[in-house]
């Protein structure tokens, strides 16, 4: 497998769930403004929606957007995405919670264009969003079950954005679940492999 | 199963897909400015989020997200999400699109408070992401496969609120294949359960 990936961007998730499954795979950094990759293609001809993750699979074929693409590695390493009864439709329900709710609404934070008042209202949006994954997590490790999963991947993603991009304030448990998920050895070999540190 | 709806809102693709399915369910309609049901349940204790689809399963459960709650009721019936291969990830990848990208981009049209500006920069995108739908169709009747699945349930509706609350021009493909699906029994007797005409 091949991810297109940009530092720090969403495909982080990926990159994560990649290293927690130990599955083998290759990494081409994208240039999100030129829609190039480093080695030279034109990304808008291998993801025509010009964003990533994008993922290669062995077979050539390319999938694209975070849910799929973070469910299709979690069918390779059930470890990360439950298969089966109601932790299958949990993991799925949460993916779907950080993407609409919570990925999207960084958007005007990510926007240089966006008014303060625009800020300030994803602010206070976020704020909720957090406080609802919050309550979910109730002082576990974890989101689902007992071990990492791909809806943690991508969890952590937006509490990197929200701490270490716009130096949003986390409740307690998410802010102590970030510091003990970014020491996670998947996490930290993701984070070095993007130069984020 | 119980579905928790609201008339043309989003839920309507899950109503679509039960239809569809022939699975035994029913309906309870929301008041999502009240929070209420129309059988006087109060709808935040049901869904904290507030939000409609919520599925009750049989067991009592409550599942949320459109994603979430389409895959659940396709794994059911698997014509309507094939479990399988490559068109399990298509499926699961175009759920993912039309949640992310275009059902997220009516926001503004559905706000009262958004200016003009917003309103035109929301029909613009919406313009880009149908041609992306209407590319991928490739003049077939059904988004993967030669039949119906979730994915087209889910587009069904945002090309409703498009041409139907919003009088917004579809591509060519995209009007012939809404005219179609609009004629499909599971779509007519949703629309009609949920007095859409
Ligand atoms: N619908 C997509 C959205 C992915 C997305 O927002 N990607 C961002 C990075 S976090 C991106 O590549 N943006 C650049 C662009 O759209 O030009 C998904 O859910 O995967
Ligand atoms: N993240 C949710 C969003 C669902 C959603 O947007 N529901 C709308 C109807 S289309 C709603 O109930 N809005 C009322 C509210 O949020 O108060 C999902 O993907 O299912």
């Amino acid at each position: 497998m091949k991810l297109y990936y940009a530092p720090g961007a969403c495909s982080l998730a990926t990159h994560i769930a990649l290293n927690a499954g130990d599955l083998p795979h290759t990494l081409e950094k994208v240039d999100l403004k030129a829609k190039t990759t480093e080695n030279g293609a034109d990304f808008s001809a291998i993801n025509p929606k010009g964003y990533v993750p994008a993922l290669e699979l062995d077979d050539g074929a390319i999938l694209t957007e975070n849910i799929a693409v973070l469910s299709y590695v979690g069918s390779l390493m059930p470890a990360l995405f439950p298969a089966e009864g109601m932790a299958r439709w949990r993991t799925l329900e949460t993916l779907a919670f950080i993407s609409t709710e919570l990925h999207k609404s960084f958007k005007p934070l990510f926007n240089p264009a966006a008014s303060e008042a625009e800020k300030d209202e994803a602010k206070q949006t976020l704020g909720k969003r957090f406080a609802l994954m919050e309550q979910q997590l109730g002082g576990r490790d974890f989101l689902i079950g007992d071990g990492l999963t791909v809806a943690d991947c991508y969890l952590f993603v937006t509490l990197f954005w929200a701490r270490e991009k716009f130096g949003l304030d986390l409740p307690a448990g998410l802010a102590t679940y970030y510091a003990a998920l970014r020491d996670h050895p998947a996490v930290a070999k993701a984070l070095a492999e993007e130069k984020l540190g």
